[in-house]
């Protein structure tokens, strides 16, 4: 409803809309619609109103609300249900709790703020208010457990096309890191509930750094990090961004449930600034190197090393300099 | 502190110890063993006390209590934190819980009945009061994800080494449906929560049918289903067989870790009922007939085909009656 009656002062531009003319259109009393306009004037929208011509939309707040998102998205799925947090610990842990009480495949969680953003392997991410997007999808897909790990693949596609659509020439470290000139300004999350033979649950969860400033990343992660708007320049809009990752994640997530991931490995490829490098690989209990050559068919990277072919299933990859 | 009490009683045989000597043995005041003493007694434990003489124990109930197991068990980890219920609505979804909340690795979980026991695939298990071992243990291997199936086909070596400990000679139906003469009497749940490249934590969920009887079982199951004591001839004792159960599943359990799932596979093929026979496999999208010739590194089960060899890891495997 609320998306809705954003949508109807919109259309009424810088001029008014009465609210017997919004009740009219969602087809509920004057009183209900009274009632939204205060509670998004709490949230932010500076709505003015006049007694005889009605409401008017000054400026919406710069907030990943539902309302604000699901008008730009074109998808059937995700994103059709968001849950909005203000402040949260995690956008993940809370994907998980609602995951848990039967959260429909596609839903979305998106927080303003993180209070302990998580990383890979108990990392954490830094995730300050209004600044990025820290967000987490809820999928159902009817894929066996091993095929979970190619989701994290797929999500990190889904954001490099979102972001070059922004001009942001981005590339993929394997498995997902998202950067720009070697440094970081995505990370992926994916977490998962499951039986041996079925999935119950995965939640997709990343962080977005959008609008930081140098200034704003802890001192530790100043030189490899980096975010969008130190990439262009300028700031960058947080909802139409959003909104393209959403669109991306679902067109992908279709095709590789119809047809597989081959699609989602071959955009994956041509993103990557892993293949053809010289690489380390720090493993659960060694460290080797080689030459990244492909990733297969379950989502590995392939490394040839002196001692031959390796798989590598999990790890830490860093791309060794070119010597010149 | 109940385990203590437990211990010292039945040293005692049928004779008394004093109240004050327990306090003494266990560092406590003699109130508190007067607290725990009328606990144990709301639990079933029938235990006498003379004013002069002290306490004994009369008769222990027949419940999978923690004092009941932990002195039958030798395991350094698994069962060394058992947690019982009287009554729950399913093992697993306890287990999950306590996990969620930071259980540690072996933590054990028993129901003397389940009200919602939870088979494959939403299936149902019947847990009827005191009849059988309903039981999950919290795992956390430092395995990757791919790995987590491997411990399915563990668990089922443990119960099946347990049973044939206690005279049983079962068998095993891939991937872990334990039977004895084609009837089914254990089924084996494992669930996992993960990252991509960690598992946090692994459910091992079990059902032992041990007492029931045939009138016992649903109608639906009764020419399927069995338990150990329609198979013997006679009731088993449920706390030891679980203690032998749990001394099995930790010795697999730290090999595994160790030195990889060989030797799990090795004697999972010795208690197979599935190798080398024809079988139909109904998997996810279709069905297929073929002879069952061995499982691969991953625990998958390989089928010879007309159209040659093929790998399952999930679904329905059904033995075909030989031709006579």
């Amino acid at each position: 409803m609320d998306a809705k009656i954003i949508e109807l002062l919109r259309g009424a531009g810088d001029g008014y809309i009465s609210g017997e003319e919004i009740a009219q259109r969602l087809g509920v009393s004057r009183t209900a619609v009274w009632k939204r306009i205060q509670i998004l004037r709490e949230n932010g929208y500076d709505i003015v109103s006049h007694s005889r011509s009605g409401y008017s939309l000054r400026e919406a707040p710069d907030l990943l609300l539902p309302q604000e998102i699901q008008p730009l998205i074109r998808t059937q799925r995700i994103g059709r249900h968001i849950v909005h947090f203000d402040m949260t610990t995690s956008s993940n842990e809370e994907a998980k709790k609602l995951a848990a009480q039967g959260a429909e495949d596609g839903t979305v969680v998106v927080a303003e703020e993180q209070g302990a953003g998580k990383g890979r392997l108990s990392r954490g991410w830094f995730s300050p208010r209004q600044k990025g997007i820290w967000f987490s999808v809820i999928l159902r897909p009817a894929f066996l457990p091993q095929e979970a790990p190619k989701c994290t693949l797929l999500a990190a596609v889904a954001i490099v096309r979102a972001v070059r659509a922004f001009g942001v020439e981005a590339g993929i470290k394997w498995p997902n890191d998202v950067l720009y000139e070697g440094r970081k300004f995505v990370g992926i999350l994916t977490e998962m509930n499951a039986e041996m033979e079925r999935i119950h649950y995965i939640v997709i969860g990343s962080g977005v750094n959008v609008n930081l400033r140098p200034s704003d990343f802890p001192p530790e992660v100043r030189d490899i990090a980096t975010s969008l708007s130190i990439i262009k320049g300028e700031p960058l809009p947080r909802a139409k961004l959003f909104a393209a990752i959403l669109d991306a994640m679902e067109e992908l997530y279709f095709d590789a449930i119809e047809n597989g991931f081959g699609a989602v490995f071959d955009e994956w490829r041509r993103y990557s600034v892993t293949l053809g490098q010289e690489v380390n690989v720090i493993g659960v209990n060694e460290t080797f190197a080689g030459t990244a050559v492909d990733i297969d068919e379950d989502g590995a990277l392939l490394i040839d090393t002196a001692s031959g072919r390796r798989r590598v299933l999990a790890g830490d990859v860093s791309i060794r300099p070119r010597k010149k």
